[in-house]
């Protein structure tokens, strides 16, 4: 009988409770699953930000903490975490992120917000957009979700650069690496998403300094992480013209407060994190195989690598 | 020599007029292309409406008609047009609609008009859209342009349901036809694609019965021809919630009136005809090698089946 705790923000008991029991038993897992075990007796952690547990001193047997979002950023540098940390990877997750991505590159490539803002009876005369094959496109960031992104772009016709710190090489994604790599990434794109992990390396990628690279008239759209972007770089390039629009999905400070200039500035989109969320029913079942598999003698899957911090 | 006849609207020669004569020259055809050919000398005529050429019967001795615009219908049943009528048939344009279409499948799928539309400071809570998996989307008429369409929704997850008048086998598709498969391709969808062409058949095809059909809260999405639709019914459906949306792209007249109700409806998005449009440089391509497969004693590609309209 396995111990697994459950730590997260208690509103998502009710969320999980059952659909882990499931997941558990189609995985052949008997499985205790809690919110209340004693420390020294957990085999695993269901774990999320903001729930119980912050000091992971005491869980001296747990042979792996799984996370229950995308992202590691508060946690990995807790310096009480010594045992194995899993991301989730989740498939929905990942679909969720390719279609809020691809709507809103869409969307932009389009000029929909004009149409959708301005029903004022006015036939205005029919300028197209420049096919999806003229638009380049850069991802910084082309790990499972950026790849996944970057394939459903060009299946549409955009020519796709990835960038990443390392090499990689992805079909259909022009890969650049690098701070030489990064520079070539960024000339002359038309739309950039970011889709980065949070590191001292990647904090303020999109400064002044990058972002005077772009085509005039770039769209920004992030929905990675808030730091990716210094802030008045981005709003000084979208008052000089440089940046057409941002649509942002995540802040430093985040829920984004009422008074910061994002709000009001009509050449931002901000939304409120939900370029993808975990869905609770995959979700279960990712855990409980990654768990199958531990206790299989398997390797678990995606394990985070401290010295990377991703 | 071909004596090439243009007779479109005369702001399009000087678009036409180079890149034409250089598709003609790549396909190795000798051409004189002109606005004033003598009718009984014209070998080809390059048709747009709203051109010239209304009365087709002194052009004797004229081998096929080359449509500039997709569509057909102002021209198919016009007595006088005893000439083989050629479609145009152009990857950038269906890849255009496929922009089109995908961009405002996802808009309404995402719920981003409350988005991009309230920007008041307030970060609402996150719900998450169903995932595309869960969102079925039907398309009616899947010629070029809509399997073009259902292929890129199969593959951002959209299940994806087709109709046609005849039946017809394409992969990722569920496809039905007939009328018995209009009810049941209607059943249940959230999104209806509008990609007919415009005959007596699919005149109204969306009325008060098939609006009724889909599933409550659904979005209409029509690039295809304006009479397809029911306005009534449609403003009906809108006001009683049935239909939650619709994005309209054609009219029964364009430019629609700035008086029509569809201005201000809430409910619905007014395009001027844009989804998708020809763009000079592949169009003259494509009529360029229909011409040189005429010459070379190939059957033309694209050619309008008079007894069905299209």
């Amino acid at each position: 009988m396995l111990n697994i705790l459950f730590s997260a923000q208690p509103e998502r008991w009710d969320e999980y409770e059952d659909l882990l029991n499931s997941a558990f038993a189609d995985a052949g897992l008997e499985a205790n699953l809690s919110r209340e075990h004693a420390p020294a007796d957990v085999d695993y952690i269901i774990f999320a930000p903001n729930g119980p547990v912050t000091d992971f001193t005491p869980y001296t047997k747990t042979k792996a903490i799984m996370r229950l979002w995308a992202g590691v950023e508060t946690v990995v540098d807790n310096p009480t975490l010594t045992q194995p940390l899993c991301r989730l990877v989740d498939e929905s997750l990942t679909n969720g992120m390719v279609e809020w991505v691809v709507g809103h590159t869409l969307r932009h490539h389009l000029g929909m917000d004009d149409q959708i803002t301005k029903q004022d009876g006015v036939w205005r005369a029919s300028i197209y957009p420049p096919v999806a094959a003229n638009r380049p496109v850069t991802i910084l960031g082309i790990g499972a979700l950026g790849a996944a992104c970057g394939q459903a772009l060009h299946q549409l016709g955009f020519p796709v650069t990835g960038w990443s710190r390392n090499e990689k090489d992805i079909p259909n994604i022009t890969c650049l690496h690098g701070t030489d790599g990064l520079r070539a990434a960024l000339l002359g794109a038309e739309v950039v998403l970011l889709l980065l992990p949070q590191t001292p390396q990647t904090e303020n990628i999109l400064d002044a300094d990058s972002l005077g690279l772009l085509a005039k008239g770039a769209f920004i759209i992030n929905p990675g992480r808030g730091p990716l972007i210094d802030d008045d770089a981005l709003m000084a390039a979208l008052d000089s013209g440089q940046v057409a629009h941002a649509t942002l999905d995540v802040f430093r400070t985040e829920p984004l407060p009422p008074a910061h200039p994002f709000w009001a500035h009509p050449k931002v989109t901000v939304t409120p994190h939900i370029a993808s969320g975990t869905r609770p029913e995959t979700a279960s079942k990712v855990i409980a195989a990654n768990i199958a598999r531990g206790e299989a003698g398997q390797p678990f899957r995606f394990l985070v690598d401290r010295k990377r911090g991703y």
